[in-house]
């Protein structure tokens, strides 16, 4: 499933760029000050297949069990999302109201019930104003079109300082195939899925089959590669659809030039969006990449890569601009991943700090400027194997103490 | 080894509060501004049992591998120990400089090499200035006394706004026994032994057995119960001494009472040095115990607390004294120890925030009231078993983030 040859071609459009998918976003009071706060997304062709990646976090988010239910057939045709208040920890009454929003839609769109997924996202432990939600959705349900798809972005956004949305087109035997998607992130940001939503349409013809072992392996190399808090959330939820709009030739198994195309085009866009969520993490001044080669295993090094990212001492040090590879150091030593320092090279920013046992001598000059950039690559080579991985993360920042600390109930609902 | 009905009677003195030990500190230049930088202490009977636990650390100080080697034999006689400079990933320098500080001191005071141990704490990745270390330990070997505690707590503090020192008495077979000890932390806090350092001693006769068993029980619950900001160090060493001085009779094995007693106050010495690491964390506002019950085993209960004190927007949301509970249920659910929310009870400060699946309702005054405290306890119930275990942290502060972001060079070497 290399991205190899594959020719991708950036497009406009998020998850409207592919055919056959329409959506409308609106304000139902959640969010204060008539910010977009719920958004609906809808493929037209009834043989629309869908496939779901959920938190692994146990004190998981109400929507999160009615999209795993809805999708477990492999079908779904739409998703009803909210922000600035995650349905999580509402007890009865919250899964109670995460299936009615889904029945709302539903019936708003003529689908029987389980075709419709849900998501929230926002704070923990506030009951949903359901009134407001049931009333909006036929709303939003009667002025879909695929114009506008930036508002469904900004109806899921919470403390994100911009929308994000990214989609590219393929050539999959002959057919242009579109696969485009939005997410939000911000805050609570250590996937496994959490926090963070995103929505990938596709008008390419994938089996339930083949779609989910597509979104698995892609949300393995992109969603699950970010952090920006070290905070599991419990709301995260990658949705992907497919609805063979394109008259591109199905693709029924994992294998083949079609599904290497479809996977490398969802990867580029998981990775995308991925990618802005960690640029924009709360308060971040840089974004870091972490790249981890010679490991012996892509986990290994996936791991190693996010032990180093969550080590919020060296996060600091980025924010300081100080070129403190101790904290590399400390951080790769506390991965549990059994590092020899013997064997370890790294660097940040292009200078080398640690090279096989040995502190290596660098230019004072060339560290300094290598921390004022706003965006870092740490290189680190274990020694072990051949596998790699890479994790991108941001700096730990005032602000983001300040965001956080100041973070407040229900009116200003943001996770 | 219940503390139970055994009486420990708090004394003066730290690590010097028991009979047969000495000590002194200096500065020879490491830290700036004339502070204390070196100590040495010494044991005066040539029969003292000595004991270590060191951080798991896979990229561990130079000092740790002297240590670990000299304490193999359950015997050694003194500790020299210098701040402002780790001596971690210092390569093969560093480990010849650790050796020779062990060398140095050895001479001063007139006994081999491996009769004494080595620990340095402060900035990474920089080579100790061993002239003025050299020069600095036969000033220190020759006005050793027991009068200056204080200094030798002083002498290892890094970020620490207090030097640490807890002492205890406590009968064994119709003699006073002293457990004492001094401590250092501040930052890179979360044990499994890290910057932390603890040198505890005692004039217990105990058999290198019971003390191994002693110390790894404690320390167990003491300083691998506390986190400041999740960051694992390279150069946490607990060092423990037993003399025999007390003239209580010896013990030489796990069990008895005379055994019980002296874990006792090994455990109350190192709970109350923990704990002001914890209260002294870089930037802290807070206090914060958590008291995890009704887990499976007591590692289960620890981890989950742990899981719970590491939680960043966690932490921070108790720095803006904010009752955001969602966060202490989404820690939880993060922790990956199987937590069923159905089963799960919490409170913060007193006040129930969620019970067996379901919101409790609460009254906001006396949330806010709660969170307003300078010491904040956490008490959860995970309903599936017996077992317990408590962790203590502290809040994260944008002085947190000030100390860490201006954190500089060797000058105001720190760690």
């Amino acid at each position: 499933m290399a991205e190899g040859a594959i020719e991708l071609q950036e497009i406009a459009g998020g998850c409207l760029a592919a055919r056959g998918y329409l959506g409308a976003a609106g304000h139902c009071g959640i969010k204060s000050g008539g910010r977009l706060d719920l958004m609906l997304l809808y493929s037209q062709p009834a043989e629309t297949v869908a496939a779901a990646t959920i938190t692994t976090n146990s004190f998981r988010a109400a929507p999160t069990y009615v999209t795993e239910r809805h999708v477990a057939d492999g079908h779904a045709r739409a998703v009803i999302a909210n922000s600035g208040n995650a349905n999580c920890a509402t007890g009865s009454q919250g899964m109670a109201n995460a299936l009615r929003m889904a029945e709302v839609a539903a019936e708003s769109l003529g689908l029987p019930t389980d075709s419709v997924l849900v998501c929230s996202t926002g704070i923990i432990g506030h009951q949903l104003p359901m009134e407001r939600i049931e009333a909006a959705i036929p709303e939003l349900a009667a002025r879909l079109s695929a114009e506008e798809p930036q508002r469904l972005a900004e109806a899921i956004m919470t403390t994100d300082t911009f929308p994000k949305m990214y989609a590219v087109a393929v050539d999959i035997g002959g057919h242009e195939v579109r696969v485009g998607g939005i997410a939000k992130g911000a805050g609570m940001i250590c996937p496994n899925m959490a926090t963070m939503l995103a929505f990938v349409t596709s008008d390419a013809a994938v089996s339930p089959y083949a779609l989910k072992a597509a979104l698995k392996w892609a949300v393995d190399r992109s969603f699950n590669c970010i952090t920006v808090d070290g905070c599991m959330s419990t709301n995260d939820t990658v949705i992907a659809f497919a609805n063979g709009a394109s008259g591109a030739p199905a693709i029924e198994d994992t294998s083949g030039p079609g599904f290497e195309a479809f996977s490398a085009a969802l990867l580029r866009v998981c990775q995308e969006l991925a990618k802005m969520i960690a640029r924009d993490g709360e308060g971040a001044s840089k974004f870091v990449e972490i790249r981890v080669r010679g490991a012996l295993t892509f986990e290994q090094a996936r791991r190693v890569g996010r032990a180093v990212a969550n080590y919020n001492l060296l996060k600091v040090a980025l924010f300081g601009e100080q070129f403190n590879w101790g904290r590399v150091a400390a951080a790769l030593g506390a991965s549990g991943e059994g590092i020899d320092p013997k064997r370890v090279e790294f660097s940040i920013g292009g200078v080398t700090a640690w090279r096989r046992g040995e502190p290596a001598e660098y230019d004072d000059a060339a560290a300094a400027e290598a921390l004022k950039q706003r965006e870092i690559a740490i290189d680190i080579d274990l020694g072990l194997g051949q596998a790699e991985a890479t994790v991108w993360t941001c700096d730990l920042t005032g602000n983001f103490i300040r965001e956080n600390a100041a973070y407040e109930g229900p009116a200003e609902a943001e996770r």
